[in-house]
């Protein structure tokens, strides 16, 4: 048990808390303006409103970890990363997972700075997300972080987005065969056999992949063509993806299923919350409660499709 | 004149000033341990680094503007990100362009995030690289920043990078013909045909791309496939690029050439510094006049290779 790797760790809270992934892409937007105005500042209302998220999940266990989104707090300048870095502490503290979303991808020495920024110091989370357009040897700096010696940290490189734009590059059809993902799938299953040796058989890869909720036969596809590999399967609840493409998705390996938006702007939708809403009266805590109740009924849904 | 954007007056200042760009890729195992000791931390050592080097190439008129790699400062946490930030003030204070080496690229509200984060607020710079894996739809708040209403901003597409891995998928075959990159070429021309319609014909894009300074065919080829599109050049100097190669790649709209580690680790092998190197006697002044030393010694190896 010791010996696991933090994706392997993914897997098992997956199996315990059911698959779902709470996306805390915290724009300011999504909340009511008097919640910002009693914290203070948007960066301080966001990291509020994401702890309170955090205490709420853990202890409902409707989640197995939480995706954050950093150009959100980016955006929101200096403090922002500051919120940024807290939120990932929190995450932790509350014996979640921390995936970080990041997609960086740079070359060489850069990209090892890149991977000692977030497996390290102030950013230091579980697992990041990764863009391989580069090239795999953009990937080595980070998976260096993922063997027994050098922290047993996680990645998911993107696979196959949900957008479609996905169709410009990801989907074009190669001279020798397939399309353009296919050579990424390759590099994965290098990387899952060449992680078997390290951990073991009973180990999925700590090298996971990015899947969209989109597609059925894409998901049929893929998770047949990648066995050992875990997914983050973004696209889920407010960007229409559905739960049995996320069932599909799930099998052989497995994966975590996220939803942002559904979750923290619940608020907006809950009938229980009209009346305050209207007057512009919604409290943090009334808010946090809307975002947790959506939680409980998504993991629900998404257990009951996998039969998980 | 007042009309342009800041890509074309980034052209513009590369013919006065020569087309070198200064890669503020400051590592701080790039310097000495005693400047590190003297400014009381590491990323103060950085800054100050950064600052003395603009100011000393701004007042030579050895480049036309600096790149500062952000994965450098994310390396150094909070405070390498105010570092950064600082950075960026210094370059646009001394009348130099910055260029932010971030390589972005997600979907929809997040490149907005993104967009948001890198062209307002604390990090606000001239111009960003972006990547386009995800598709081109996911270019469009970016661009959106590059209108005349939007603030006239400039970016740099990834094109073909220098590193071995290029091959992995940017050099891919398709089945249709040509390689995988020439889809993002096909797009760099769009855009270039889209601005020019809001800028007049005398204006480059303000989408450029980054193309490595790596095999002379390939130069050829790019120039000659994007007339209107300015080129952000990696790989000169310390990564062994060529300046004939550069020389290719500065004609049409032309381009800026960067080149950070040759410049920031000058002093390493300035003979004039040897007895101060081996004493651990240097100090900031004296290894920033070897940086400056350096750009100009770069700056007329590029005029003059490309009879700019």
């Amino acid at each position: 048990m010791i010996d696991i790797h933090i994706m392997q760790r993914l897997a098992l809270l997956a199996k315990q808390n059911g698959p779902l992934c709470v996306g805390l892409d915290t724009d300011p937007s999504y909340l009511p303006p008097a919640v910002i105005e009693a914290a203070g500042s948007r960066e301080a209302a966001v990291l509020a409103y994401n702890k309170e998220i955090i205490s709420l999940i853990a202890a409902d266990k409707s989640a197995c970890c939480c995706k954050v989104q950093i150009a959100y707090y980016e955006a929101l300048g200096i403090q922002g990363l500051k919120a940024y870095a807290e939120t990932l502490r929190a995450i932790k503290a509350a014996g979640l997972i921390a995936i970080s979303d990041i997609k960086r991808g740079d070359i060489a020495n850069t990209a090892a700075a890149y991977a000692r920024a977030h497996f390290s110091g102030d950013f230091e989370t579980d697992i990041i997300t990764v863009n391989p357009y580069m090239g795999f040897d953009t990937l080595r700096p980070f998976t260096d972080y993922c063997t027994p010696s050098g922290g047993r940290k996680g990645m998911f490189v993107l696979l196959r987005t949900s957008n479609p734009g996905a169709a410009d590059i990801q989907q074009q059809e190669l001279k020798n065969g397939g399309i353009v993902l296919e050579r990424v799938i390759d590099e994965l299953n290098r990387q899952a056999a060449h992680f078997r040796s390290l951990y073991g058989k009973d180990c999925c890869s700590p090298v996971g992949a990015v899947v969209g909720c989109t597609q059925q036969d894409d998901a049929t596809y893929l998770r047949e063509r990648c066995p050992d590999v875990f997914f983050l399967i973004p696209g889920y609840g407010a960007q229409g993806g559905d739960a049995a493409i996320a069932a599909a998705l799930l099998k052989k390996a497995g994966g975590t299923v996220n939803s942002s938006r559904a979750v923290l702007c619940a608020w907006q939708k809950d009938a229980a919350l009209a009346a305050k809403r209207e007057s512009g009266a919604l409290r943090l805590n009334a808010i946090a409660a809307s975002a947790a109740q959506a939680a409980i009924q998504m993991k629900n849904e998404l257990v009951q499709a996998a039969a998980y």
